[in-house]
């Protein structure tokens, strides 16, 4: 532990003769931001004149258009489009009607179906269910048993993690992985209790992708207590449900990355890349996701300029089309990195909500993370203090695959997934300071590696 | 800073042996409280069921039969209402209109009164407003100039604070003194920019007190953007405004404390104490003020109880009344405390929001200040880490006087002052797993310091 500190007392020596400048700048950045800050009047637009935008969809285009704009306005050296094709999927109307033992008639419950499922093609689907708690319930039955029904994974968001990632990434296979597990055992169809925190009915939509061995059954999500209600009724007796949805991919149409950028005046070939991704699930408006993201990066190259710095590395703004069903923003954007030889020192995503930042995650080697760890005491006053979870994010992980340092901003996460992929993440639950503040945390690592680079 | 270390190493190391199960208990609470915990539901009641609650209304009455209830439900040992009178302030109707230059009618727009303030006694006070940046400005202002008029102080709360409880503090006194500045100079009213950093136009009321010197004028507050609307038109020309409201202060009526406890095993006279205000303002169904605090508390008991653990100090959850416009209900809990030779090891308060809880603030002797750190670490993993800042609470502030350690559960607080003294501040504001957070840090903390004590 006294190595460990000395260490860190070394390092911080190393670099305390411009401590208190760094420190007055990051002060003038968060004062600029917080008093000037055009980010949460952009969120507004992008959430009430562009809506929601699903990739391939025509909101997706105008959200294109928004983000060039956008990125224009806030002073950016040079903006472009990055061209990616990108899936289509519709929804189309959809309808999940239950019947239970007893009873004559169906009745309809609110449903979101799966992102990238398929549909009914017309036809109505009826079969009886069969409730399993979990995936190690399910394994348990035997194939006849699952044959022309339809599943109803009932596996509950554990409540109980204090980070509500980790239960987003335990709860989540059951988005990934029901419909493929049920599909190859004969079922016709998946319901699943939403991915989702919360203590109300919304359904949560969110990706799923067949495997090549499997023939596609629609998959559909049902809120917490239309959960809680079906879970009961298969205790009394038995339950039929009726599947009807016009769900389906299209294929594939023309898109969009949408990049601004600042040139480095010193090393205008080396990159800190900061970005979020523009496309939304179809519902609600996508403001905590992603919309935040995207108005936090355009808010890095805003404040970055407004407070007159010129960043000795190039600072670029990236918006990435696609992270929801696809991710051919980020995959595009890699491909275009390495076939021009591109160099990223660090690149960070945020896309976990715009609430109140606490911390950077920092995917990368041991010195690199401890080039980052030097800066933590100047984050103090902002709140910022955990340094010490391990990840980046989705669109940012192709380049992740080719060496390059990554990080994600991460925000208070207790409310995040009762919003998530839901009708409900709509502009009204982001609040225009603890958005602010996650631009402010964002400009200042950006500033500082901006300015010192990752040796 | 080499010396603090060790000294911090040395504590760590004397509690040590204890760090493991004190971990796992730490977490058995968490579990309890996230997965079972009551307090979500017990803040819908109290803010559904009795909704706002002012001190001496009907409505506060009915609050402190719901918090006897609840505390009896959570399964302390023993319930008791503690006397207290408190005073009994009326809004009645209110009207705030404005006349521009070169317009012939008064148009009304969105007004709280200031708690406590006087009335127009039916009449209808008209007269010219005078916009003030500050008190600074005010100051240079002649007494002719002030005479007659409504003062417009139209200061703003300072959004580049990060801490919004700066900003509070500083903005705060225009509500205070801002009355009795502009009454002691012959102003007829006063109009403030309501202590907000929202971006919306809620007005937000608060506690004034008029000082024995002045002859009380009657005082309201305007939300941001009609604060932003008149403040174009002082400068535009000149502004008349009418001021019509029916607020009094009928006097002084019974009303009580609600407290519960569990006794200690070991020490049953010495008590740690965690509170928050039963009392709310007369709008809204303050839910984050102070609701939370109120639920947070009875949490305390219930999850100690739910967990089996028998403290070896007596912990007391006491539901104060009258924080809003008087403070009677922690004066009169102190004074009880004094008579009856209480011995209070340690005082926490709850009433910052129900948000995600960052920390403890610490107001008590270096010592004892110690003596809470060594927990630290312990807290990490829920995401508590800030015990820098030093101040307790308005309700065990009179403790405090009488040499209590004190402190207070510290959350995220960015959008508290959205929120504060408005008619949004309801239930719909409060999210369930921030609340429970909030409830788990109290817990643990109540946890260590009713096993180990202050020494």
């Amino acid at each position: 532990m006294k190595l460990k500190l000395l260490a860190a007392a070394f390092i911080l020596s190393a670099t305390g003769a411009n401590a208190q400048n760094d420190s007055l700048t990051m002060r003038k950045l968060s004062d600029n931001i917080l008093l000037e800050g055009t980010c949460y009047e952009n969120l507004r637009v992008l959430c009430k004149q562009v809506g929601h935008r699903l990739s391939g969809s025509p909101q997706a285009a105008k959200a294109v258009v928004w983000g060039q704009k956008a990125m224009e306005a806030a002073g950016a050296d040079k903006v472009w489009l990055q061209p990616v094709d990108v899936p289509h999927w519709v929804r189309g109307k959809e309808r999940l009607s239950l019947r239970f033992q007893g009873e004559k008639s169906f009745k309809d419950v609110k449903v979101l179906s799966i992102g990238n499922t398929v549909g009914t093609d017309g036809k109505v689907l009826e079969a009886p269910v069969v409730i399993v708690k979990s995936i190690e319930d399910f394994k348990k039955l035997q194939k006849e048993e699952v044959k022309g029904k339809i599943i109803f994974f009932n596996y509950r968001f554990r409540q109980d993690l204090v980070n509500t990632f980790e239960g987003y990434g335990d709860a989540g296979k059951y988005r990934w992985l029901a419909p493929n597990m049920a599909a190859a055992q004969g079922a016709v169809g998946v319901i699943i209790r939403s991915v989702s925190t919360g203590a109300d009915d919304e359904p949560h939509t969110g990706s799923m992708r067949y495997a090549d061995t499997v023939k596609p059954i629609p998959a559909v999500a049902i809120g917490n207590h239309t959960a809680d209600m079906l879970e009961k009724e298969c205790v009394k007796g038995s339950v039929t449900a009726q599947i009807e949805s016009d769900c389906k991919m299209l294929g594939t149409v023309p898109s969009y990355n949408v990049i601004g950028e600042i040139r480095g005046s010193e090393y205008p070939d080396k990159i800190v890349l900061v970005g979020g991704h523009l496309d939304s699930w179809d519902i609600g408006e996508g403001a905590h996701d992603d919309g935040a993201g995207c108005v936090q990066s355009i808010e890095v190259i805003r404040a970055l300029k407004a407070a007159g710095i010129r960043p000795k590395y190039t600072v670029r703004a990236v918006l990435f089309m696609n992270e929801e069903n696809g991710l051919k923003g980020g995959l595009a954007y890699a491909d275009s990195a390495k076939a021009n030889n591109e160099t990223h020192i660090l690149a960070i995503e945020t896309d976990a909500g715009g609430f109140s930042p606490r911390g950077f995650s920092l995917e990368m080697k041991p010195k690199e993370r401890e080039h980052i760890l030097q800066y933590k005491k100047l984050f103090a006053p902002y709140g910022i203090h955990d340094f010490d979870q391990v990840h980046g994010g989705a669109d940012i992980s192709p380049l992740q695959k080719q060496g390059v340092p990554v990080g994600g901003l991460i925000p208070d996460a207790q409310r995040y997934f009762d919003l998530h992929h839901t009708n409900a993440d709509v502009f009204e639950q982001v609040n225009h300071r603890e958005l602010k503040m996650g631009a402010v945390a964002l400009t200042q690592l950006v500033y500082l590696v901006s300015k010192y680079g990752m040796r």
